[in-house]
C-alpha cells in the first residue's frame, strides 16, 4: 500500500483533477493537489476509470505463450471436456507458469480483479487449484485474483468430486462453483443441493455456469433461484453465462430477470457471438449485478481471445448491439465498477474513500476509449504502479 | 508493375521457398531462386498468404481519424440511414480524406482489393462517389477499389435515384447495388427488374443489401435467384449479410443455399455478432463463393470496427464458432482466395502465374497466424512493397 499523487487525470473523461493517495487509497481529489515527499504521476489529461474487472475467466486453461495447440476439437460440451482433461499433461499445461502469463497480461492492459475458475475433477485432484494459488501469492499486490472452484467433468457423475471440492475450499479456493446441473450431471437437486450446503458451510459465494438453452437453463435458473431465497443466500450467488435469457421468449425471460433482481443473483456474461446471451442493458435497468469477462482464451478448447477486458467489453459491446455513447458509457460500467459489485466487490468508484485501483485509458470520451486498441498509459494497484504503457512492472514467466 | 525477389517465405505457411516476381506476376517459385538485378525481400522464413480481400464494406462512411461522434443513435434501420443522410455535411465528412484513411489503414494491415459500397441518393447526388473514385486513382497499383453504387436511402421510396444509379454506372461504378428490396422499398419487384436491367446494360455484378429477417428475407432471397437464373446471370450476382439464412429453418437454409451453388450467387458475411448470419462452413461445403468483410467501421450508424480484415475474420469465425485449425485454414482462405473469387477475381493464389498481391504474416501455423495481433511484416501489390511492419509507403491525408 503506497502513497502517490496522480496529476491531471479525467475520472470517466469529467473535469481534470489530481488524485492524491494515502495508504493505498484515494484520500484526496481536487485541482491543484500538492503532497510534500510523495512520488508524482503525470496524467497529463488522460482518462481514469476505476480499474477493470474480470469476472469470468480460466487461468489454468490458457496457452498464451506455448507452442500453437493444434489438438482443438468440435463436438459438443462433453468432447471438448475431455479433451481438455485428456490433453493438460501430454502437452504440458503447467498451471502456475500459464496462469502468470494469463494474470500478468490482464495487470498490463488495465485489470485489478481476476474472478477464475479451477477445474477440480478427480484426474487431478486439486493440483490445478494449487498451480493457481501459487501465482495468487506471487502476484498479491499487484492483482486481486478469486478462485472459484469449479466441477469442470461434472460432480455427480464423478464419484469423488464432491470431497475435492470441500478439500478445495480448505485449501483456499473463495468461491463454490457448479456447472450444467441437469445437462452435466443430469441431477439438477443433486448438484445444487451440494454446491449450496457447501457455500453455507464455508460462508462462500456460488458461482453456476449455466450453459443449458432455452426452457432446460430457465427450469435450472428457478431452481437456483428457489434455493438463494429458501436459504436466505441474497447477494451470495451468480450465474455465469446463462444463454437460456437470450432463447426463451421475451416474458419469460422478463420474469427470471425480475427475480434475479429481487434476490441480488449477479450475472455473468461473456458476450459469446455465437450463443444467445441476455441483455444486459436489460439486466442492468431491472437492477441486476452484471460482470463481463473473457472467459478462457487460445485453451483447448478454443483459440479466440486475449488477456484484455477492453477486447472483450468490445464483443460484448458489438453482442449487445450498442451503439450510443450511452451504451458504450453503460458497458465500460459494466467492465469495472458493476463488474466489482458483481463479485461483491462494493464501491470499486474513483472517489475519496475507495481503494487506489486505477486505470488510465487513451481517448477522448468515454465511448471513444471503448474502442481504442492503444497500450493503457499507467495501472495503479492499492496506490502502486503496476504497469506502463502496456508493460507490467512484473515479468511473466 | 515490378519485379522482386521474395526469400524464405512458406506460402500458406508451408514448406519454405523463394518468390520471384517479374512484371508484378509470380514468375517463379523454389528454393535458392536468383535474379541480377532484381530487388530482394527476405522474408525470413514467414508465411505468405494471397493478400486479403475486403469484400464488403463502405468507404464513404467512417470518422475515422475524425473528432469523436457523439450522436449515434439506436432505432431502427431506418433511423440509422436518416440519421447518417442528415450528419453526412454538418460533420464535414469529406468522402475523399476518409475514403483515403480507411482504404491505407487495409493496405497496412495486408489487404489488396476492396469491394466498397458507396451511397447513391437524391441528397448527394453524385459526390460520395466522386470522393471515392479520387480515391480509387490516388491509390492505383496500391490497392484495388471496386465499387458498388448503393441506393443506401431506397431506390423506388425515393423518386431520382434509379437515374442516379445509371450516371453512377456512367461515372465509373463497377457493380450495382441494392438493398432489402421487400423491407426498404416495399416492392421488390420493381427494385430487383431495375437493379438487373442496369446491371444487364452495363454488363456488370450485381450486390444486394439483404438483412431481412425469417421468411421476408427468404422470400426476396428466391426473387433474386429467380431472376438469375431468367437472366443467365450466374456468376454475377452476389447477396450481402443474407441474415435469413440464420434465422429461417435448417431445411429452409439448405434449400436456398442449393439453389445459390447451382447459380453461382456468391454470399458477402460480415460476421455480425448481434445478428443470424449464414454458416460459412455450409455455403463453402455446397460450393458457393463467400467472401467476408468488416461493414461500415467507426461511422455514423456504429462506433466498431478498424481497417483490418484479420481483426474481422477473428469476429466471423467466433460467430461461427470456428474452433479447430481446419476451421481456420478455411476462415484465411474465405478472408483472401475466396474472399477474391466471390467478388469475381478468380486465381487469386500463390502460384506461378498468378498476380503477385502478397501478405506477410507471422505466427506458426496459418491457424496460429488468424489469431496473432502482430503488425504484417511485408505487403505487396503487384510486385511492389506496399506495406512494412505495419506502415504503408503511403501517408493518408
Ligand atoms: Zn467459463
Ligand atoms: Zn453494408
Amino acid at each position: 500500500m503506497s502513497d502517490l499523487l496522480l496529476k491531471n487525470v479525467r475520472p470517466l473523461a469529467g473535469a481534470t483533477t489530481d488524485i492524491l493517495i494515502r495508504d493505498g487509497k484515494i484520500a484526496a481529489m481536487g485541482a491543484g493537489l500538492a503532497a510534500e515527499g510523495v512520488a508524482v504521476e503525470e496524467g497529463a489529461g488522460q482518462i481514469v476509470i476505476p480499474a477493470m474487472i474480470e469476472a469470468h475467466t480460466h487461468l489454468d486453461k490458457t496457452t498464451w505463450g506455448m507452442p500453437w495447440y493444434q489438438g482443438r476439437k468440435g463436438g459438443v460440451l462433453q468432447d471438448l471436456i475431455d479433451n481438455e482433461r485428456n490433453e493438460r499433461n501430454p502437452i504440458g499445461l503447467d498451471v502456475h507458469r500459464q496462469s502468470m502469463r494469463h494474470a500478468v497480461g490482464l495487470i498490463e492492459t488495465g485489470t485489478c480483479h481476476i474472478r477464475s475458475h479451477v477445474d477440480i475433477d478427480t484426474d487431478h485432484g486439486l493440483s490445478l487449484l494449487e498451480g493457481k494459488i501459487e501465482t495468487r501469492n506471487k502476484l498479491k499486490g499487484l492483482i486481486d485474483i478469486e478462485i472459484v472452484a469449479f466441477p469442470q467433468s461434472g460432480l455427480m457423475v464423478r464419484p469423488g468430486t464432491d470431497r475435492l471440492m470441500e478439500a478445495a475450499m480448505k485449501a483456499g479456493a473463495d468461491v463454490v462453483g457448479g456447472l450444467d446441473p441437469s445437462s452435466m450431471d443430469r441431477d439438477p437437486k443433486g448438484q445444487l443441493d451440494f454446491i449450496f450446503a457447501l457455500a453455507d458451510k464455508y460462508g462462500a459465494q456460488i458461482d453456476i455456469h449455466l450453459h443449458e438453452p432455452g426452457e432446460l437453463g430457465a427450469f435450472t435458473m428457478e431452481e437456483i433461484l428457489n434455493r438463494t431465497e429458501a436459504l436466505s443466500m441474497q447477494g451470495k450467488v451468480g450465474v455465469s453465462h446463462a444463454f437460456c435469457l437470450g432463447s426463451v421468449s421475451e416474458s419469460r425471460a422478463a420474469g427470471l430477470v425480475d427475480r434475479l433482481a429481487k434476490l441480488d443473483v449477479a450475472i455473468f456474461s461473456t458476450g459469446h457471438p455465437s450463443a444467445t446471451t441476455p441483455s444486459l442493458a436489460q439486466l442492468r435497468a431491472a437492477g441486476v449485478r452484471v460482470g463481463i469477462g473473457c472467459d478462457g482464451i487460445r485453451d483447448t478448447w478454443g483459440p479466440w481471445g486475449d488477456p484484455d477486458m477492453l477486447e472483450r467489453a468490445r464483443i460484448v459491446g458489438m453482442k449487445n448491439r450498442f451503439r450510443r455513447d450511452d451504451e458504450l458509457e453503460l458497458l465500460m460500467d459494466i467492465a469495472s465498477t458493476g463488474g466489482a459489485a458483481s463479485c461483491g466487490r462494493y464501491g470499486h468508484e474513483v472517489k475519496v474513500g475507495a481503494l487506489a485501483d486505477l486505470t488510465l485509458l487513451t481517448g477522448e470520451t468515454l465511448a471513444h476509449a471503448v474502442v481504442l486498441r492503444d497500450p493503457r498509459p499507467l495501472v495503479i494497484k492499492g496506490g502502486k504502479v503496476v504497469a506502463r504503457a502496456g508493460k507490467a512492472v512484473v515479468e511473466a514467466p
